[in-house]
């Protein structure tokens, strides 16, 4: 299937699943988008989907997506419905033969997750999962400081989402905000270091029926330390991620776009001394680096404008995206294993690895 | 003892021990307060209290506790040594019947601290722990807003203090940083609100033989959650604050002079349900607040100049201050439980009450 | 003709002229109008235009205004062209009976400005200016508080807008960036309160053939000062209105979207001291206030949206917009004033009032 | 007089006079010092002296001028009383053959600048004006940058320093805050570059009887230009300064503890075309740098210990300081053309060169 799209340069062809609070901006992308060719617009309200295209477009707004789906014009398939639905919309797109972009988070559970990522691959389809935050320029730099090592060894990271968002009426601010956090972990890590233990602590406060204030600690096979604080509540809108390595030290500040990346040229350093004994390595030398911090340029670039074009590059190619279908499968793990811990009073529960079973 | 004050407006004669990083700052206040007047500042190292004072003083320097001790003109003694000596010293000056300030921590365990509380109730004497920021003009105010009811019933309080700070080679972290967020915590909260039970992750990742970033989750006899993140190997300075009520949220950021305190009118509110059943309550309507926030003016005020004067009212009228041993007992066994619970996994561990005990 | 309207609901036609840089943005806007319905993107480069509409867009690309002038079913043209360009699309405009928005400025001088309004209002259409700031939500805010008085009498105002801007071709940093300022000036001045001189500073370090760093300083009837400083040099992007009225002081930041207003209830008095002579009223008592700052909600709302549904009220009732043709003259007559002190070495030129002339 | 001190290492001995809002800062700077020997704060309000000295202290308070110029052991006098009190004392220092160091502005005028200058000249004495920031880390860098031509050639500066501030009764805003940045300017400034002319706008809209804020233009002989915003009445807190220079730009914000300096390798280019005409050069291309930002590591050291050691090797070496009293002088000359442009509404007012007349 991949094949045909190999071969020529023609556009993809692509229908969006979803008229709602997400589904516009995959709209609009996939509209100045040359990679693309957009056909339909389905949401179970066509009111809705024809609201979202206005009064000017040409694209067809519809309900019914198995007209959708029998469009043989339609090759890809971005699906914005609500996460509950991502396995049945989803497992029917692909199916019908097509590539599928699925909005965070992948489905409603790993198990979900995993017989999609399973139909994908049998089918030779590309499943693409949309975290969106993963396709910054921000965050692609970060990739590739902590990949070539210029940060040296992770040391901890500590990201802070809260804002005064909107309580989901299904899921908690754990599966509403931290899929974004998780899956830009699992986006930079250097390949071999990942979270294999997490501990969930949350509060409901509001007797919302759910936690709205939550922190995740995630334990990495290497040692090191991730904390992710979510939050619904905070009438302070914070989106900072803080990254220390061994060489250097990261912030990323998301609302500041004069300088959203800040490598600060200090910290904290041990005197090797792995031939000493425990007492011995307390007392070695402690130093501290003091040097410049650098705020480098970013281009200006719209996240979804590069990641549909991830998209179009996996479906011509028939590689993996960088964000594929595995990777959400690793959020989810990683977002049940929390689940069972704030079930648990902040019990540590190990991480399943559901793609090598 | 303290009736010998009460009964007069001399200035309380006062020695100062311990002539390190926090002892000059204790010596300065003291005499600039006409409550106190200084006599001796006394360290281990003479040459180093000399230093302190400098060449124009007419305090006395001394090695020797035990002069200081001795000396009727010394009425109260404070101590800015190793948290491991505070026992040591504190209990020599209470059993020469002079009154104790203690810097944070009152000691190194619990189980000492409830010895110097427990010495000084016997014999009538001022304990007090220098929580230096209780002082603040911005702690001061937030302490009358939770307890007078203006941000309502607290939900969540998220405390962030990190920089690039010294490693200690005695201590981890947690009992470095922390008690600054417990003491401060103690404080606010209104009587009958207190914290039972902690979780602590930590990494050691630099090699240091103690944690250097560490994350602190309290569950609070409310149902409300109150954490905690500090970290020596921040480059980036934080030292911030939420407290989330039901009517208010309010935000203290101590590194802005010119908006510490923030008081947001924003939030969510859940309608009351009370005789709903579960599945009715999750379904019942969510409303946001979307008021203005204030920041209210406060008075421009050294906090250290504050607790001076505090520990002279406590010491003329016999009362406990308002950071008294007992207080400082009570962030002990926070640290204790938090300190178990680091060990263990993160495993959520109860806070003793020593002070019923 | 704009009795036509006022009898009707029927969406008002229009007409985009000009797919440059601003252009597209009011397509965007008059698309999700429902007061207005638009036929025509008209650009002397019809393949920027047709760019502009995208591959899906059912409304017409042309680089054809007379047939855009001749549509009958086209009653507004909403004009994006080069300020030099404004005179003949705007007059042929309106001599077709059309009503007419332009962009900022109105004309590329006043007495062009002059000869638009006076055709406009001639024939009863309505002459609009697009100062777009005027219709943020901050600005409507501050016009409020300065028309009712909170603020107390205006003592001064000070704008900075200063990025790394595009230096243009045909025009200096003054004519490309202060129409925002003084247009805002203009827009929350109280009634009877003007400018009536200015003097302005500019450099051309970078050999740019007009000056790229300008400083304007305003003296009103008042006897209040305002001052403009516009650079599109900086490398640090600032965009900061403080307005410093008798009672209260404002800050808004337009780049802090969380607290975009700051009301500071601070400031300086002087005692009532008129009957007092002059040496007097120098040693009379000065005090200060202190008090809290209060950053109002402010509802999240796209400037260009209310601005659009300004233009469809004032066609439909016929009467001037709240930035009409008179205040684009008034802009104009400053920025005249501006150049000729510019090359006068900085001296204070006089304003002139072409509105009565 | 130099000579003798160039001899040896014995402490300077000095002289504070004036107890008032610095001179406790001097106090406590020169007790630091080992290079100093302090004997004697003088103040006509004896008590006020006395206050600040403490009741530890074994420094003399005085209110008799005299005493202390006829003391022997005083070598150097640092004055910190009112401007329109600096000529008299310090040209009575000087004949007592007393080196002097003198609060900014170094006098009342420039001509009794002047004759302070052409004084200590004759008797070979230090002068030198406590212009205190140019001994701050951030602005000793800037210094460094624009002298080795790391900045490129001063394309423009651009200087705010407003507050809430403190009304003087005797100099307006002017005077009582500009020389600080007038002060900044002489001493970054590379050689041959200087302020030749000035304009200036103020506005006394609380009714003091002077200017509460004010705007002054400097061109500088180079035709870039340099603007300096003062202000007693802001709520809003600035301190700000951006120095554009050819290759770089800086940002100088000396309320952001943690980034005082920000050199952005950002900026425009306009191709070299020396050769071309009027006509061509407007059309030459312009481009647009879109490098890294960086923030040097500064050391933290309290400015005014900097400037009492460079007080001390002026001393000893018989050289000027780097703020001697002719930087004083040039501080002066342009203040008082400020002065003059003020009373003729903004007039470019030529700056006179004191120093070689």
């Amino acid at each position: 299937m991949n094949q045909s799209h190999a071969a020529t340069d023609d556009p993809i062809g692509v229908a969006v699943v979803g008229a709602g609070y997400w589904g516009p901006n995959l709209v609009r992308n996939f509209q100045t988008s040359v990679e693309f060719r957009q056909h339909w617009l389905c949401d179970l309200d066509v009111r809705r989907a024809e609201r979202v295209l206005g009064d000017y477009s040409t694209v067809r707004a519809t309900d019914d997506l198995g007209t959708v789906l029998a469009d043989e014009a339609v090759q890809a398939v971005a699906i914005a419905t609500p996460a509950d639905t991502h396995l049945t919309v989803a497992m029917a797109a692909l199916r019908a033969g097509k590539h599928v972009l699925v909005e965070k988070p992948l489905a409603a559970s790993a198990e979900q997750g995993r017989a999609l990522v399973a139909e994908a691959e049998r089918r030779g389809l590309s499943l693409m999962c949309d975290h969106t935050y993963c396709y910054t320029p921000a965050v692609l730099r970060i990739r590739d400081l902590l990949h070539n090592g210029e940060l040296g060894e992770l040391q901890y990271l500590d990201s802070v989402r809260i804002n005064l968002g909107l309580v989901q009426r299904d899921i908690d601010v754990m599966w509403d905000l931290a899929p974004h956090d998780l899956s830009v972990l699992d986006f930079v890590l250097p390949p071999g270091v990942a979270p294999v233990a997490v501990a969930a602590h949350g509060a409901d406060r509001i007797g919302a029926g759910r936690a709205c204030v939550a922190y995740l600690t995630l334990h990495l096979n290497t040692g090191a330390i991730a904390h992710i604080h979510v939050n619904w509540l905070s009438p302070v809108k914070v989106r900072t991620m803080i990254i220390g390595g061994s060489k250097r030290t990261l912030l990323w500040d998301d609302l500041n776009p004069s300088q959203r990346l800040s490598i600060f040229d200090r910290g904290v350093d041990v005197a090797a001394t792995e031939e000493l004994g425990d007492e011995q390595r307390r007392e070695a030398l402690v130093s501290y680096r003091s040097g410049d911090m650098v705020a480098p340029a970013l281009p200006e670039r719209e996240a979804l404008r590069t990641m549909v074009e991830e998209y179009a590059r996996a479906i011509r190619t028939g590689t993996p995206a960088l964000t594929d279908g595995r990777s959400g499968l690793r959020v989810l793990a990683t977002l049940e294993a929390a689940t069972r811990s704030l079930a648990d009073r902040g019990r540590l529960v190990e991480i399943t690895d559901w793609t090598t079973s």
